[in-house]
């Protein structure tokens, strides 16, 4: 056990984990890429974009692998229809669909420093979506409401919204997000082809279902986003750990981080003006 | 209208339909047969086995068509399973099983005289089978009880059966019978071969979900045979009227009836017994 | 049969049903309501909206039922749902997505009179959502793309588009219209709500299901929006006629067809300019 | 490392896990009996009854935990609908149907070993019915052949199956079983009851589904039993820990394991004679 983040640096450890609160990141991961440590970052970098940037910049100079905590990258329903469509099933796509839907709000007091439903929620998705279409978005509509909690809304968030985002090849994406669904942690992608269409479905948490009356009922969907994308986790981990061992394994970067969160930043604009916004990429030097 | 069976014999409509009670359609059968009348016969021809040969003996000598009421070969549900078999999808078959449960009993004075649950329930999977296999069973055994209502043990008769039914090609076909379900008529059959398996799904009144608290409620079975089985009846009348008007089709005939009576009587015997009764088969001269 | 629609205003008949080519609407409306006809109309009254206020403006001297095309009204899933949202089980809505992919599009030629995939094909479901909602949408925004084909882009259509419509409750509509789904005629909506979620799945051609190998294959979907809407149709001619018998019935009324391409023209502005549009309505006098 | 089991007995280990092959099972658990270890042991304990008989009598000196490796009973989806029953979800129970099919038959060299279908792959549902029913059935009939592979037939066992048992409720249990699905391994149960039907459903790999052309194709099932049970092994090494830890926990015993197997005996002699059989049970003194 260390004292200090510095210890950690100067110790042999191979690699560290930053899963501390967001106000940390950026300085640890400072630390760590400086003592050629492999990472492992919770997101977001830091909600302020250009320390993100900063961060980014430094790791130029470097090649120590760092995974920034996208896990749901790893997740088997949404790896499937990813397959689907670098496989040709669907042919070239043209409308994704992404739903994404948790059981409650975060505290209002963590919701006040969160940066908002899009740099906070919302920002799993604007990297999933170029993950799984392999391209970055050029435009983005969002609107946006407090539907769920007034308090949030007078905290100056949104808990409520659907976004729309243009790609270069004229394909479509849309996003709904909510802080609350009365059912479960709700997460579902569509994505519509040429030639078909791929669904990565609502996982049920049991394959039960009960026959009365004149109803048929099965059970629901997972009471959380972490008992639903649990096997994500160690997934990502594993990603981790085999890139170091020397194996070329696919995982979400820094600058993957950085991309969602430029497209997150447009969106929060979008929803500042309710108009649609170009995304600009920053690439470092 | 007319005011007798002989006026309607007499007259010069093509095609008469049976659908009066069970103990009338012999001699109408008889009669119509006799006149050259197209037939539509509802189940059963006869409770009692020798009348049900004498009619398909009768009708050695025409060549009118009879159809008689085992509408369910004309569901599309089944008749998807029956031409996965037929296209090979599934190899050789090797288990079937069909499931069969009433959302109620008939009225017990209705049980009293309706020949028992095999001759008057189960006769309807009996032709089933036939129809799906291809082949006749060589055997059975049946197991049953009044779980539903004492009532119906009381009348001599049983509520809740499980049967097994073998074939030449040791092939095996189970069918379980109940005269109550809660949740409405359930219907439900598997086909599974050397390749595959084939499976005509429970049909649901509506494509309705319903994601609340912890579960996921969908709209339920049909209320009763009839609303599940509505089409067939039309699509049943329809196959009667094409073949009077020159076209090959197939349809359920008195053959089949009397086959599936067979197979009932030896079901019944078999209950009795509790012994497995080999069936056999008779054919006109 | 007669030979002109005059001798149909002046005869006895209760209802006209007017399904000619859309540019004959008006003007068969005008005289059959000036002829006090009961009037089933398709869809939609006239491209041009300001005579489709005249239409309207002339019917309200009468009381005479005319109902507008849009049958899905009648569907009985998306009645499940409406049920669902009216019956409180949902509590209250906040999100709505509507899927609404035709197989593939319609000739070139009638594209370039259509109106446009707005005015044309999602017309339907501007309808749907108000019929749904039970509230008008106050703001639209679209995004479109000729993805499926060139020609249309050229022919100034576009054939791929999202919308995301807004309401005064501050609830949230998104529609996907697709002219071409390779999978057949893709219908689906979701009603998010504050208590739960309801939704109109996708039906089946039938509940046949083949497992094999490592899939589980089932039917897919309707070849075209009839077979798939087919019962709607005589639900919708069911309607009008028990509301000439007298009885209360609910239907899509010419002020719907109104406010149904009132979104439409607000739309195809959104599309125009990429900005979000206020849609305004208009009422008669 | 051990170098013998006497090793094992004398050493301060609280537990064993017996998993080698069948012919050992029976000495070793005597030792560790004898040693006062909890054991957990692969089933069966032996293919000889009477060596079974002779270790749950010495086991009755003793009080130390013996799990039998049943691990079924601590699948999430089997334990949900035994929940069902014992909640009274469904009644009183009145048929139950499992469904039991392995990908492929296991090598013909450990088949001509293995005490034959109901006793080496049947035995683990004679186990399942009594722990989801409550109660012990008293007679059972069974039908097999050698559909598969005709050697297995040679080799004087059966490869497909289909068997009934009775219950002193009245109540009825249909089991198939198969050495081989084309299409995964397929386990599956339903309990039907007096109040509804609870259903295990068929578990897939994940939840990914591809709409193509007049197909609805969603991944299949698990490659094999051990990829579709493989959580129940560390849940029912649990339930043996937390027992030796003092909580009390339900796991199958060697009763259970014995009952079992006096099930499978009567089948095998029902196959034999092609009777119902009825099954005696035996109780330690």
């Amino acid at each position: 056990m260390a004292d200090s983040p510095e210890e950690i640096w100067a110790s042999n450890v191979d690699a560290v984990l930053i899963a501390s609160s967001t106000n940390t990141h950026a300085d640890l991961l400072s630390g760590a890429i400086q003592a050629g440590k492999a990472i492992y970052c919770e997101k977001p970098v830091d909600l302020d974009i250009n320390r993100v940037k900063a961060v980014v910049q430094q790791a130029q100079q470097t090649n120590q692998p760092i995974l920034v905590g996208f896990s749901r990258r790893f997740d088997s329903n949404h790896l499937g229809i990813r397959e689907a469509l670098r496989n040709g099933e669907i042919g070239k796509w043209e409308m994704m669909h992404i739903t994404a839907r948790d059981p409650k709000p975060p505290a209002l007091s963590y919701i006040k420093i969160s940066g908002g439903q899009y740099r906070d929620q919302t920002i799993h998705f604007f990297d999933m979506l170029r993950w799984l279409a392999g391209e970055d978005p050029i435009e983005v509509y969002a609107a946006g409401e407090a539907l769920v909690d007034p308090a949030i809304g007078e905290a100056g968030d949104v808990d409520t919204s659907m976004l729309i985002l243009k790609f270069v090849s004229g394909a479509l994406c849309h996003i709904n997000c909510s802080r609350r669904a009365d059912y479960g942690y709700d997460e579902r992608v569509e994505l519509f082809g040429s030639k078909g269409m791929a669904v990565s479905r609502r996982k049920p948490r049991r394959e039960v279902t009960l026959y009365k009356g004149n109803a048929v009922v099965s059970d629901g969907l997972h009471p959380g986003w972490f008992e639903r994308m649990e096997p994500t986790f160690y997934q990502a981990l594993d990603a981790l750990i085999r890139t170091i061992e020397g194996e070329k394994v696919e995982y979400p970067t820094l600058m993957d981080g950085l991309k969602a969160q430029m497209i997150a930043e447009a969106a929060v604009e979008s929803l500042r003006t309710n108009q649609p916004v170009k995304i600009t990429y920053w690439s470092p030097e």
